[in-house]
């Protein structure tokens, strides 16, 4: 039987709690879940790449069923490269939802292989996301209950 | 391990190819899908439940992971009772989304431990529905394009 | 050259002023418009069949290019019958959209030479709907400024 | 000063704690909070309005600013007579939202003078209704979680 | 009895009649609305601090309950520092309702004791936003029927 | 009579086969359709001005009652200058939805006599828009499915 492998692609500019929620509760279903750093060299992150990858080695170092990456270019093309069949996403809102569709389905014209899988953040992660995390950094509020403890230092290090 | 069973739960009245493709696509993730009638004593279906059940029975009689079942009382505690520890939706659309989150929010406010899991209506599919399908055979229309061939004749006899 | 025949389907249960300002508004895209009472078999009708056609009637009598009608069955069918290419649909709201989406494209699954056309509802006419003006109705309350003055009188004479 | 009253408006079948911590948080605002149950001759309830009014007495009798009551016909004409200036209600989802705004809207231009205040639900409660809340009781699902404690042995109670 | 304060934050780039007009809807709820431009040095206004300052103090000089300021960081953290209670907003649309309620549910997790407020745009004044106004002037049309009259000279004027 | 002329305004950055599509099915409406590339100096495009009127030329070369064109300055004012009474616009999603509608309340604001018409999107062509084109491209990705075939090598050429 082929392994179940899913990518769970994203900028983790920075990694928050819904993202960690996600990728446990899908973990049951998969044999492997890579979390992967998509780049994109025309949106400017607050992160450097090297900070967000050790983020996410950071947090999801006592898993093992997780595997972490980066990666160029198109996300269905990762997929490929690494023969995950599944694309994993968390959504939170009506608009996350139109964002997905979309998404899902121009992936699936380019390779009806790949399936994307949905996950609904829980009601109480439900307004967390990396730029409202951002937006509070900035602001110097206190995120403490937003990101993983493992991280939360170095978020307010990379600050000042 | 832990067989991976999956309630795709609906009122089937009656099924679509829409319906149809949510369980095939979904298929190779689970060990077992158990396609369930919710039985809703207070809502008057167009085909009756036997004729449902005959037509569930066609359509996955050639898929042996594919169990057909209906049930009475909550979807999640019919999980419990089939050891299902995941309730398989399809979403068409931003306004079906709003309505499963807060199903799936519900079920997990009563049972964390059962989880449930969304695929998105391929485009062509995304505007057939069992309400849709209802509406055209009253007004006496063609839905061969929209069941499955196997029920096709079964729905316009119902109606004579 | 082919006339260009639109329908503009409805229950007009009863008409508003919203229903008159879209066949206003479309009226110059077209040879002629036919606003046609869908009849819906199952679906409670707050005024008759009759007194919704006499207050189409009457509204409509001095615009040579509307014609008024009702029919059975699926619009679809209705429109080949009178050789409209085009279903005319005002739309308020994003619910309204959805809804309409799903209806146009089976429509274009069962008849692809049938267009249907949106046109926005003004701003200050979008909270106006057949439904909230039947609540006000019962609720005994002043309907003058939702309702064509033609028929306003007509509506609360029903009522008594 | 003229004194600041505000209508909260529903059905209450059955009340939740959701409606419950939407009249807390607003009532700082206000000088008097009046829930009033409106009657709908042609929606039937669940449970009666007797019922219903012995939850809402309950619920807030150690509220001194709120009121409990009932009334048939239109909202706006109730808040007149109880020279009530706001409407108070809860939303939460975009569902919700393009409901409320279109009562509100109707509101307005029926009478300027009252004003609809909305706020939104905690997310943690964003998945509660009264229509989720009854479904579970007619499945004889566990609902402690979603009333107010005062009420619940009453809900099922009503069931048997 | 504590003070009823509001702040009602925007970048106002400019000010529109939409914004004045939730102002003077929200006035008799509080006991003072502190209109407040919030400083983003990552976001590129068309007019400046000063400029935009000018436009409120004009706009609302005639009225003693409203106070105008700006304020750089987290507007919760504003709040605080202002001892206001409450966040004033307008909504006009479902999107505009997704992006409150998580900003909201954000500022709740941050600061329980601090409320949001949302009140409906007219309806017709619901497609005027601060965006749209700055294209009709890049574009040099006309928008006099969108901003308050005193501001409306001045607007052009920094556009030679 | 007058001729019925309408804009099709966007940024073509590049055009798709979901554009073609609404301009063929709108094609019967009109004596006209302009289908115009709008300038907007603030935002950057992927394909220059000069490339994206070729594709324009190259795609419509056989319809002789589509023109191609582009504009500076608002919409409204161009139509006015070319006597189009129409706007024309196709909408994919209930966002697209949102936005469409905001844009035509301005200009029917701006002027009376300017009307917008919408025309659904076909299922299979809602995911396709120019921008998940140039992502696809950046992305080296294969894009012959959603771009005219008279245009994909020159999409290629540009991004060497």
């Amino acid at each position: 039987m082929k392994a179940k492998i899913a990518v769970f692609p994203g900028s983790f500019d920075p990694i928050t709690i819904g993202h960690v929620d996600i990728v446990k509760r899908a973990l049951p279903l998969f044999d492997k879940i890579i979390v992967a750093i998509g780049i994109n060299s025309q949106k400017k992150s607050l992160y450097s790449l090297k900070h967000r990858m050790d983020c996410l080695n950071l947090v999801f170092k006592d898993m093992p069923e997780v595997e972490t990456d980066f990666y160029e270019g198109l996300t269905i093309n990762y997929c490929k490269q690494k023969s995950a069949s599944y694309i994993l996403r968390g959504i939170r809102s009506a608009s996350d939802f139109e964002y997905e569709k979309t998404i899902a389905h121009l992936n699936n014209a380019m390779d009806e292989e790949v399936e994307t899988i949905l996950i609904l953040s829980k009601p109480e992660l439900s307004s967390i996301s990396s730029t409202i995390v951002r937006e509070i950094i900035k602001g110097k509020g206190e995120v403490s209950k937003f990101v993983p403890k493992e991280v939360l230092t170095s978020l307010y290090d990379f600050e000042v």
